[in-house]
């Protein structure tokens, strides 16, 4: 299972009841988090998400209310007595601009390992989890990611039990070593079924619409995309500074096969989102308009 | 009058309900903001202060909590359509220091003026209030600051009709101008009283307890000064630290002749700093432990 907290739900700057966009994403022991911006680990507090656990920092792009929560941020893991090291993949540029940013910060007790993405799109399999990069469409150099978990298929024991396997042998099988019996050689696949569905969640915020979006946000289970103004009068301002509209937004979802849409980033000129909840669901069904701080699991199905 | 909100009450680290420490300050519509870590112009948009009027911003020394909010306040004054020269006042480094802290942040529409102090004491007047650096004990190089605004005596209309000046003349005299009644000069001192008792704020964080601490602060009406630890069983880290008890605030604002004194900078392992208030007043009466966001308006005698 994956448990996702959309950390704030603001862009641009930080307002007195709506903090920064982030997202924090845990599987299997370790916190993946999405963009650090002022005051990004105070919601991680609010949201009793440990800062001790975070392994792996990814930033979208090196917009102030994107990145420049990091400084602190990673003086509370040091407090948190956080000794492991930590991956940082962020745009090109990431090592010049981290090191100025963190300018005031001593030594940290822990390795802050910095990979800069260079490719349009690149893999990264951390702690289990696939992580995959996509530039996009912004007024700088900007990625959306996703992250997918796979699930293999199930374990037949009559299976395994015509290949002759001893019932020691079928946990190797399981974890997908193949074993000897005699002098044959027995594969997980001859004991295990096809593939079954995994879980995936895509982050996307800053930026225009583009048909890379849709391929990787492709049968998300969860799509967290920015809509930075409902209101379709905002659309030429949406497109001069690289942004997203809500029904933009709805679009990918819906052409990506996404089950679900969160909606983020909302402009300090969006007062009130809420009001366009109606609005994006008649959209997209499967749509929210969330608020800071909102939290989900998934789970495997069945 | 001056206005004075003590935007947040914590140290080291943003607790989820609990600000970085940072003063504003208001003054004949000017507002001066002495320091500015992680979440300050959030507690600027709680505590209703606008970012527009920010003429002076003051820093304590470098350490993330009380600096690494400067990027983003700056861009969110930009926003507030500030087109004003802006001062920052810092100590020695600034430069390069706010340079590096603000490398994401595109060319500002104002002016940032950056006054590195050097001695152990300066002074400046802006906008009529009077400033004044104290270098202060801590592990890097740190200042307390004191605002003072003076008040000049009461003006004397039968000292003024013995001198023989017009009517139309006397408020050249009580504004400071000399004025010619026939071939004599008439000088202010003729007509106006004594200097009446200003105003007078002094802040002072991270720091031990020093003597010219004391002096800056001397007759202050409102002294805002660190209080890391309440219980003295943590003195000894206090002083390892270079941070200071409740106890040393207090004996300060005793020793300085302060009216009133608010008691700042909590530690995150003091939960609740709340119940040490009794203990506080009954070292110095006039003692408050405040909470994030606390107000006063300072008005002058009489």
């Amino acid at each position: 299972m994956i448990d996702v907290c959309l950390l704030g739900t603001g862009g641009t700057m930080p307002l007195a009841e709506r903090a920064l966009t982030a997202l924090s994403l845990r599987y299997n022991g370790s916190t993946f988090l999405v963009d650090c911006g002022e005051g990004t680990q105070i919601q991680l507090r609010r949201g009793n998400i440990s800062m001790h656990d975070i392994d792996v920092i990814l930033i979208t792009h090196f917009h102030a209310d994107h990145v420049t929560g990091l400084q602190g941020l990673l003086l509370s893991m040091a407090k948190a007595d956080r000794l492991q090291p930590v991956k940082i993949i962020a745009p090109k540029g990431a090592k010049r601009i981290i090191s100025a940013l963190c300018i005031t910060a001593p030594q940290m007790p822990f390795d802050v390992q910095i990979i800069e993405l260079e490719q349009e799109s690149e893999n990264f399999v951390i702690n289990g989890l696939s992580i995959t990069s996509q530039l996009v469409e912004h007024s700088v150099i900007c990625y959306a990611y996703s992250f997918a978990l796979s699930r293999k298929g199930k374990f037949d024991p009559e299976s395994a039990k015509k290949t002759g396997a001893d019932v020691r042998q079928w946990k190797n099988l399981q974890m997908g070593e193949s074993v000897r019996v005699g002098d044959k050689i027995i594969t997980p696949d001859m004991v295990m079924g096809a593939d079954r569905k995994g879980l995936k969640v895509t982050y996307c915020t800053d930026t225009r619409p583009t048909d890379a979006i849709t391929e990787l946000a492709r049968n998300s289970d969860l799509l967290i995309c920015e809509g930075m103004y409902a209101d379709t009068s905002k659309s030429k301002m949406a497109k001069e500074k690289k942004h997203m509209m809500f029904h933009e937004a709805t679009e990918i979802a819906k052409k990506s096969g996404s089950k679900r849409l969160w909606l983020t980033h909302f402009s300090p000129s969006l007062p009130d989102p809420y009001q366009y909840s109606e609005y994006a669901k008649s959209l997209f069904s499967e749509t929210l308009v969330p608020h800071d701080l909102e939290k989900t699991t998934l789970n495997f199905e069945d």
